[in-house]
């Protein structure tokens, strides 16, 4: 057991049941221990010795039966603990994750309240603060907690960023129905008083300026007229039909509907979100990405200006850490440095929330284990990487302590089982702009600080399971959110994406040609393969879409590699897409009238924490599996696998399953055998 | 053993605990033989047999340590299991539901989608299709699915709701962007051209044939074609603003913001699911409750006979199948019947959704194994109540069938651990509103029927447990939904409720007086001590909150008894709180005037599968508790605890912890023990 990481693991063949079994025996134990000595006086309804009533065998009878066709059924789920899966964004999980969530499992606690969940709720804060110190919240200011996944997160955030933005509109129709006016900063630095602004510079008014107006207020009329005030001013008392009856009553002309800015590649959830929240798609405004498909920050800009100019505000704009087709890393500094730009030359603002669902650990890399943040020149120390993580990388991870807001999924790199979401808030005071009281539940704390037995005041779900957070919190208490603890995961599923990059460019794919759409920020790989003979871009997707078909899970599993693919969109993909094409040379131009067809790439998500050791070599056998699908491909095309395989003058094919290791290289794929011919 | 139903849990001692462990272990080895027969010749990645490194030892270290910590503070979790616990919605969990969750989760799949939870959305479907057939869904029309709770379930009815309230008017846009017209029919039965209607029938179309137009346009112009135009008339798609421009645009008035009608009792999710969705809560119109807190239908005739005469279009209106708060089961036939009555008189409708979340199990008990209906008259004999159910209440449970939507929680009254809600929609065309497409995952489906696989498109999660929909898949496997399984555990818990309702009425708790709520329509009695020296609304209050604080779980768990409270508030719940105080006669009556202040009331959830039969009797327990918990308060208020014992005339109490058993009949509380004081 050479590396540490190993013994977190389950292991591909199970190696660490033994550990696994200790933990959940103690799990139950001890619970058991906890029922027996509750009130040891109460006697048991359930008559002890005395052999079952026929009815309750009939029952055990029942359950055993129903339970040995669900663990025969569950024998066909999708591998995610082995290296030969690439897929989707699902990996092993640790030990510490699976029996944390099993012991708490067991005592069911709703962490939507301290009275029926007393030590998960505590256990919440502490998960939030330790996500906050990995990114750079400050945690005395802001908030986090848990939520059923990354949806619900990204939902929270836009949700309360829309009522921090129409914040000052109603705080200054209160201040005029109270007969009082306070001082309000702008985002280009000047101080002006609230009822003195139209609506456009209202709409405009950074998220912490905004939210100080409430106290400001309190300080200049009675506290309760105020809250009445302004509860009857906001959106979420009036809705929107109301409100912007309000808005064209009080000032005139109510503007157009304010819009969300949002990479092309920002995850569907933001479709679904704006659609529910009233916002609508159409005020979903993409931002085009560069090549490397992150958000380019000039056409930002551009965007912001002409919006500008069409007195269209902006609500919030989304950037995103880790986008969940090529794992992307916006450049999330310059697009702040573009928000200041806006703020001191035009005079516009908004929320800026990171979708870091799938990249947020990322930040646990760059992190020392006294707190410290590593130097790009030490991280790549660390790494092992002559070139990367770069400077820029470094930059726009450690920027996410500037944003607004912060959504990271525990149940994706956290390695934790679903459900396990986070939403992190860096000014708490905007939750109070979202919460409703529930009658049943204590609204006082016999705590003097802080205020988990009452978080569900402030969130979107009513119950969420307690055991998701002991899970989360046992996972990241052994392994801390450093370097020399989770950041290790990271760096190693990350050298093992750039291994297969690496090892994607320099392979030999005869008679196919290997484009890669770029360096993986993270450890998703994206590329995809062509043939001279496709002359339409249709062919050339429907090539890929063959791969994906043949390296996807089925019935029986009998795919010998899995990735997934994803297809790049136009228009907002085109600053990816073009590049890819043109680098096909003229074929590639012959493509570009199609583009509106968009372009299928092959997506592999090399999270194993395994990987970059593995033996066998599941990147070679990845690549080498690739290079066969596409011949099956062109085997279908052309009328027979046997002739193609003959032109692609590939003699005879190792059975992996057989042969028992790969004859092959990293210096190019020599599939060549004598064990005969099997697939 | 008597009762079949003990073998199905673990039993407040652990009695089970052989079952437990036998399934997780053949759980674990299932998993472990998966893991190890998947392409069997892969080496391992850890080195087996050798002995750990130091630094992976450390970790085992650091795992071991922090899990101890986590079992130890999982010590001071609620016992729900025990029968002392009647505060929360929250008791045992079925065997199968534990085991269930267990051994889906080590394959940790992510129901979003068949292609990475290839087994798990198939169950899901199933158990979508047993919740259907419990409630009276034609399955071949209805659709449904799991959630992570109660909340997003009903967030999805009032989305999808809100959609297809909305899609005639974008149907008529459409049709007339198009050049083409199609019949539509109304709620009085009458017949009209879609393109002669203004805005107020167009708003007053009942959900099928708002969702017929779909159809109906595909037959008259090309079906992109029709596709388009909806979509660029949806409100999903211009979000409200611009909605609301384009009605005053297209209609000239674009009346007022529609509503959504739900009782006072209603969960405290609604207001936050209006709020978000961008409704308004002032658009959540509170229809008045009666005695016994369920929605007065005659209150609702009146609120829409009220809001018809203002031109105020209703969404959507809420009754509600078990109120969080008191359990309380709307009359839902008679709604539907006000509803109809509406359609009729008024040509008014809109969607009816049936908040099921906590009593929607009970329509289990309704249902004969071979599937029919029980009628009430044999429910009263399965149950063995002389009065009860009653035939309203049989009735009541009947029309979910007619609901358009109903929203149950399997992690309530489904005994399954968290987290599960689940949604049900009568008509599977409303999913297509709401639907959007994830770029990454395979849109197309390698299966003939059904549609698991593309679960996410309809959903609002973006991720969401497979091993949540074992655990509710195995459990209803083990105890079907109907009367001779699931249906026994509810039939028990409700008569155990009864019990404790007639407890409550024949004790003496002189020199206090018991006010009861109501007869419990599922298994939640809610009552309230009063004594005459206090004399004021806020003193009433007092005394059960402090009853409420002295059964409360807290720190050392030593409360003897556990259950909760809640506020009637006014108005929502006056005609619940007047006829409480009113029977306190005239004290009641100078508590009136402060009837704003609401009305704190204790409120027991009696759903332990156990408490029927329990012995020691835990309702005679609660009903002491109750008592000694209110002299407390009187000893608070009076100067001494022990005073205020010796007033109240009681000598000497026993300590149960002490004696093993009450010295409690049912006949009245005899507390009188000479083993010494001790509390």
């Amino acid at each position: 057991m050479s590396n540490p990481l190993h013994s977190l693991f389950l292991g591909p063949k199970g190696e660490n049941e033994q550990l696994l079994k200790e933990l959940l025996d103690s799990a139950l134990q001890t619970h058991l221990h906890w029922r027996r000595t509750y009130h040891p006086e109460d006697p048991s309804p359930i008559a002890a010795g005395g052999s079952p009533t026929p009815a309750a065998s009939a029952e055990r009878v029942e359950l055993r039966r129903h339970f040995a066709s669900l663990l025969l059924q569950l024998q066909r789920s999708v591998p995610f603990f082995s290296g030969r899966y690439n897929g989707h964004m699902l990996s092993e999980q640790t030990i510490a994750g699976q029996a944390g969530y099993f012991a708490a499992m067991l005592y069911n606690p709703n962490n939507v309240s301290g009275e029926v969940a007393p030590v998960t709720t505590r256990l919440e804060e502490e998960v939030a603060h330790l996500l906050a110190e990995m990114i750079g919240y400050d945690p005395t200011r802001c908030w986090g907690h848990l939520t059923s996944g990354g949806t619900i997160a990204n939902f929270e955030a836009l949700w309360i960023a829309r009522n921090v933005f129409y914040h000052p509109v109603a705080a200054s129709l209160a201040a005029r129905s109270l007969g009082v006016d306070v001082s309000v900063s702008l985002p280009d630095g000047s101080v002006a008083m609230l009822g003195e602004l139209d609506l456009w510079p209202l709409l405009n008014i950074r998220p912490d300026s905004s939210l100080d107006l409430w106290e400001k207020l309190w300080l200049a009329a009675p506290r309760p007229a105020v809250e009445n005030a302004l509860r009857s001013h906001s959106l979420a008392t009036l809705g929107y039909q109301d409100y912007n009856m309000q808005l064209a009553a009080e000032f005139g002309d109510p503007l157009p509907a304010g819009v969300v800015l949002a990479a092309g590649t920002a995850h569907y959830s933001w479709a679904k979100i704006v659609a529910a929240l009233g916002v609508g798609s159409n005020q979903l405004v993409f931002v085009p990405v560069e090549a490397k498909c992150r958000m380019d920050p000039d056409a930002l800009w551009r965007e912001i200006e002409s919006l500008t100019s069409r007195r269209i505000p902006i609500m919030a704009c989304v950037s995103t850490c880790g986008t969940t087709e090529q794992g992307a890393v916006d450049d999330l500094q310059r697009i702040l440095e573009v928000r200041a730009r806006a703020e001191r030359e035009l005079g516009v603002t908004f929320h800026i929330h990171s979708d870091a669902c799938y990249g947020g650990y990322a930040a646990s890399l760059t992190r020392a284990p006294d707190g410290s943040r590593h130097t790009a020149a030490r991280l790549r120390e660390i790494c092992g990487g002559a070139h990367w993580p770069t400077d820029q990388w470094a930059r726009s991870i450690r920027a996410l302590e500037s944003a607004d807001s912060v959504s990271i999924d525990p149940h994706k790199l956290g390695y934790v089982p679903y459900p396990a979401g986070a939403f992190l808030l860096k000014d708490r005071r905007g939750r109070e702009l979202v919460a409703t009281d529930p009658p049943y539940l204590a609204l006082t704390t016999s705590r003097e600080n802080g205020d988990a037995p009452v978080i569900g005041r402030f969130i979107f779900e009513g119950s969420k399971p307690g055991a998701s957070t002991a899970a989360t919190w046992l996972s990241h208490k052994t392994t801390p959110l450093n370097s020399a603890g989770h950041g290790r995961i990271i760096a190693s599923t990350m050298k093992a994406a750039r291994d297969l990059y690496a090892l994607l460019g320099s392979s030999d794919f005869s008679p196919f040609r290997v484009i890669r759409v770029s360096q993986p920020d993270l450890n998703i790989v994206c590329f995809l393969l062509h043939h001279p003979s496709l002359d339409t871009l249709s062919a050339l997707n429907a090539l890929n879409e063959t791969i994906y078909r043949e390296l996807s899970p089925n019935a029986e599993m009998s795919a010998p590699y899995m990735i997934t693919r994803t297809r790049l969109t136009s228009p907002a993909y085109d600053g990816a897409i073009r590049p890819l094409l043109s680098s096909l040379g003229k074929d590639g131009e012959s493509y570009q009238k199609d583009i509106a067809e968009g372009l299928t790439v092959l997506r592999a998500t090399v999270m194993n924490p395994f990987s970059v050791d593995a033996n066998p070599d599941y990147l070679l056998g990845l690549t080498d599996a690739v290079r066969r699908a596409a011949i099956s491909f062109l085997g279908e095309s052309f009328g027979g696998r046997q002739l193609v395989r003959e032109q692609a003058n590939i003699q005879r094919e190792v059975d992996v399953t057989e042969a028992g290791l790969f004859r092959v290289s990293r210096t190019g794929i020599q599939v060549g055998s004598d064990t005969g011919e099997k697939r």
